[in-house]
């Protein structure tokens, strides 16, 4: 018997067939979901797109009533697009429906979001962590989330039972799911991933800046180093947007770590400066052993 | 006829056996080179593991000693010590010998080694485009040099035989060779290979420093834009050194487009962060087509 006959839901709505949308239905499929999975986005084609794939079974431009017999109801657009789409569908809700996301901000989005289930729909905050720079359902995997880590970001008023069912689904698809509280997610991964993507866009700009005919000579450390700035700019805004407080935090860290760094090479302190690269490669081995 | 037969060199010093100088040796030979390669270093130990490997055929750590029938000294240690090593071999050089270097920087390596050579001896600055961030002869590899590019940098009294001589070894290791003055080198440098390495130890250290639990949580995206975080501590302190002008021009612009995105945070100028990201993005994407 495959792992997938333990899904708990029958009719699976994804708001947002695209990487991570996408990749997740294709997994449920893999796992041998037989209920239904409905797409719902902005642009047809792209539904129809993922039909021919067989990603989706069916799919609609009109949330409201795309959503209305889903007993889960996965939200995997850009975070600034949550409340908009959840107000405009909770009136359509079935009643036992549990709402999720995949949203790489969680604090704002439980607070937000949690409120407007209506009576006995239940708000289930989860963030995967498996991006690609590239989007779109042509970058979707099957195997996209197998053994990387979900986070699961319950808050005081989760639903227990909705709580083990969210669960049970990504352990399904294959990942490590992980409990954290939405503020304590928002921390760390404003430091492990918010920062870095600022970070990518930031030194790719500098370096246009200095001179617009330079980066191409980039090798394969500048490559790895701003391949996470080919991430959608709309998906980073809104992140930023939504977790301005911790990223501003983070940013302030690296701002003085660099002035500190500059300050050390102007003055020509070559030992407190080889003492400080020699810090960060110490602490930088904790990631080779993942 | 392996194109190794072209090799103009009959014995080959080499001094710091290590990623880049023992994948130079591993490369010659694998080339056909059949002429003599000889190691120099301070740890006898790696020497002697270097020609047990086959990488080289004797060694020294008496280097005016091991250099003295030499017609090419190949310097493969961190720049910082190129002054110190060359001005304690320069009495022992064989006329018609030939000297050059992998260094990162280029401009103060040729002002400073050049004059030191002795009468019928020639300096050509060389900088090949392969590093790892995993360092030491274990890491070594013949094919380190294949298809990667490798900088010549003439200066005006750079002899033209000496010269040619270099960029056909280069070739001869498989390398695209490509002509730049050193100080255009060492601009270009310092933008994309030089300026990373220093923002990719500053993000580790700057997360570090928010909270030093917090690291481990990093994903793929991190572990990428961080791995040149690993490389040699002492290397990177020594170009910082000898490319201090360039390097603190390119940390500027970086603080200063790490204070733009602050300030449109902090003022939650969403269109204009946005904005922000996607000219990066796009930017990026001629690293892509490599």
């Amino acid at each position: 018997m495959k792992s997938g006959m333990k899904i708990n839901f029958k009719h699976i709505a994804i708001i947002g067939v695209g990487l991570i949308g996408g990749s997740f239905a294709m997994a449920l499929k893999k796992q041998g979901f037989k209920g239904r999975i409905t797409g719902l986005g902005r642009k047809k084609e792209n539904l129809i797109k993922a039909k021919k794939l067989g990603v989706i079974d069916d799919y609609s431009t009109d949330y409201a009533e795309g959503i209305k017999d889903a007993d889960l109801v996965l939200l995997a657009v850009p975070v600034g697009q949550f409340e908009r789409i959840v107000k405009s569908i909770r009136g359509s809700m079935k009643k036992g429906a549990i709402v999720t996301d995949v949203g790489s901000v969680k604090a704002q989005i439980v607070k937000k979001i949690g409120p407007l289930m209506p009576e006995g729909v239940h708000f289930v905050g989860a963030h995967p962590i498996a991006g690609k720079e590239c989007s779109g359902i042509s970058c979707a995997s099957a195997d996209l989330f197998k053994n990387a880590r979900c986070i699961i970001t319950p808050g005081l008023k989760t639903n227990k039972a909705a709580l083990n069912k969210i669960v049970r689904l990504w352990k399904n698809v294959g990942s490590r799911t992980l409990f954290m509280s939405p503020e304590e997610h928002d921390l760390i991964f404003a430091a492990v991933s918010h920062l870095p993507h600022v970070a990518a866009y930031s030194l790719v700009n500098s370096i246009m800046k200095l001179d617009d005919n330079i980066l191409h000579h980039g090798g394969k450390g500048l490559r790895d180093m701003t391949r996470i700035a080919l991430s959608p700019s709309e998906l980073w805004r809104d992140i930023c947007a939504y977790n301005k407080k911790n990223i501003l935090k983070t940013l302030k860290k690296l701002s003085s770590s660099i002035a500190h760094i500059t300050k050390l090479i102007e003055t020509s302190d070559w030992t407190a400066l080889e003492k400080e690269f020699r810090k960060a490669k110490e602490a930088r081995q904790i990631l080779e052993s993942d």
